[in-house]
């Protein structure tokens, strides 16, 4: 199952645009048909609109969750400054499925790969940034004594279970499957491990059973390698399944969102003000309309390649009818860019107002949240 | 400072006659010459008898002690099934300098280490083999309060500082120095780290300061790669001293003591019967004695290659003058190894009877040295 890291989408470089379908064949995994993407009808936009193209057994996490059977939901974070919405993906995801199966999430905060991977990043430092995130994540409404927050340079016992899939990878796999070079430090050699430990975590804490983990597709080499080792006999335990999101692009509408500018001019952060969303949306968000306000009229705008009408419908616009009344309307050129930017503007700011409210109530819960 | 593991003394492969002032080349380490020798009188024989031969910065180390200078000792311990007298070399060496100069002693305990080297070790068993070790070395006399015994698998804060000291060693070094193979497991790749946190502990714990680690010779490696990290500006600390002892033989006299033969009958063991112990001492002791009783009384037996009596000389008779006495009778041919053999055994079964009574005492004690 060993594979070079030839292409260009390894976990520590993404930053182009992708053609799905070749990858799916190149990383072994299953699309996500038409059945299976109408059953996650009703569920946030972020699952129900197709953002997730590819997935691994996820029709068995789905099966088993819906006959009542233990699942989990596993989605870690590598803490950075601060958020931004694209951030958010995999948490939307994970907490739509915890509020329709009630299932427990997991929430690994690697502050270690961090520190491996940044040169200059200092310990302190890494250990900072978490504290910041984990609010942002608790203020999405994760259900407590249902969700386990932890970060590995809190929660040491973490390490017990890391050197357990340890013994299981080799550096020739993890260099293969990771692209490692032997300048790389022995953290990084050794985080292939932390992060099957991750995965696996849930089945370490309560017993075997499916974990289905939100990842891009560029992660997907992780869940390769912990699928790989799961059923050996040191563990005994469910292949854990997965499900691949697309890389959502930034505002500029040519990039992943997490590859943020210089400025952090084409994201939207969780804490941005209202006149900073208007301002940065207005300004930078790539428009699909036309040149001249009687050319729009005429030909109509373009949604598909529209930057605010994809947020709207990735993110913040769930009833599907208003939305294609959005899209026919800036498709026949009815309404125009600066209009559907007005919407896409008050639905983001009604969203942070919420979240930056929530999130300052979340001081107070965090100790529900994590495990020491 | 990265060297090709091309001689044979890596530390996971060492069972042979070794040519000690080539080692002292090959390894970039110096001599322990007579001044410093010298100093070391009134010590444990292990040490005033010439079984460290070489070192890194001891004399400074001493220096500092003497000076009254916070100083400390580190020597961990890769756990195993049972101790045998072999196995207290350094640790012998730690008391009488904690006794000397009331410094404080820190032992790690790698059941991490084991478990990722030896592919059979499940896990529970890693953990379960440190304890009884552990109070063997407690049973050793050290002070409580000065001295810190820790699990890398029950203490995991460790892992906190092996991600800082990983941060600062490359896989290449890793390997060049270690031997390290792409097959081996990511654990192992790792452990260099681990073991480098635990050198440094004591300064990670008390702040900077001279840590001196006696070790054998294969295991300088360690000692080279947690020198040239130590004043890294991440740490700031002092190079850590070694003291590097000879290959202890065992009773056969031809190999190193923890080359343990599959019966067990080459060494002695901790918990060895007093009928065990002269039943190994009067049928394997290597022998310098003559073939017959006529020519052993004519032209005396060779203590330099007689085992009865390097072990007096290394662990069990500390008097300069009792010593001195049975090798110029022994060497004179008016001393038999019979009885040569009798007052080993006798220095042994005392030693042992006396470890054992402490060894249990040791359970009631163990609160004050573990940390947790």
């Amino acid at each position: 199952m060993q594979r070079e890291a030839t292409n260009k989408i390894t976990p520590w470089e993404v930053c182009d645009k992708i053609d799905y379908e070749k990858l799916v064949k190149e990383f072994g995994v299953t699309k996500i048909d038409k059945k299976l993407q109408d059953s996650l009808k009703g569920l946030h936009p972020i699952l129900s609109r197709g953002v997730y193209f590819s997935h691994r057994d996820f029709d068995k996490w789905i099966s088993n969750a819906e006959k009542g059977k233990k699942v989990s939901i596993l989605t870690g974070r590598g803490p950075s400054a601060k958020l931004h919405i694209g951030h958010l993906i995999p948490y939307l995801a994970a907490k739509s499925l915890q509020d329709k199966f009630d299932c427990e999430v997991y929430i690994p905060i690697s502050d270690d790969e961090k520190f491996f991977v940044k040169e200059g990043l200092k310990y302190e430092e890494a250990i900072k940034l978490s504290r910041d995130n984990i609010l942002d994540l608790i203020a999405l409404g994760f259900k407590p004594g249902k969700t386990f927050i932890f970060e590995d340079f809190v929660y040491t016992d973490i390490y017990r279970y890391a050197a357990k899939t340890a013994k299981r990878i080799s550096y020739s796999t993890a260099k293969a499957v990771f692209g490692l070079k032997p300048e790389n430090n022995v953290g990084w050699s050794f985080y292939p491990a932390m992060q099957a430990a991750h995965i696996l975590f849930p089945q370490f804490h309560k017993g075997k059973h499916m974990t289905l983990v939100p990842v891009g597709i560029d992660q997907d080499p992780f869940i390769r390698v912990t699928r790989d080792i799961a059923e050996h006999s040191d563990f005994n335990f469910e292949k854990p399944a997965a499900i691949h999101a697309k890389f959502i692009p930034s505002l500029y509408g040519d990039a992943k969102m997490s590859c943020v500018d210089s400025l952090g001019l084409n994201v939207i952060f969780l804490d941005d003000d209202k006149k900073t969303v208007e301002s940065k949306i207005k300004k930078y968000a790539f428009s699909g309309g036309k040149d001249t306000l009687q050319e729009h009229r005429e030909k109509g705008g373009n949604p598909d390649i529209d930057i605010s009408f994809q947020y709207l419908k990735m993110f913040f616009e769930p009833d599907d009818k208003k939305l294609q009344k959005i899209h026919d309307d800036y498709k026949s050129g009815k309404m125009l860019t600066s209009e559907l930017k007005q919407i896409l503007i008050q639905k983001v700011n009604d969203f942070l107002e919420e979240h930056q409210k929530k999130k300052k109530l979340a001081e107070k819960q965090i100790d529900k949240f994590i495990l020491k």
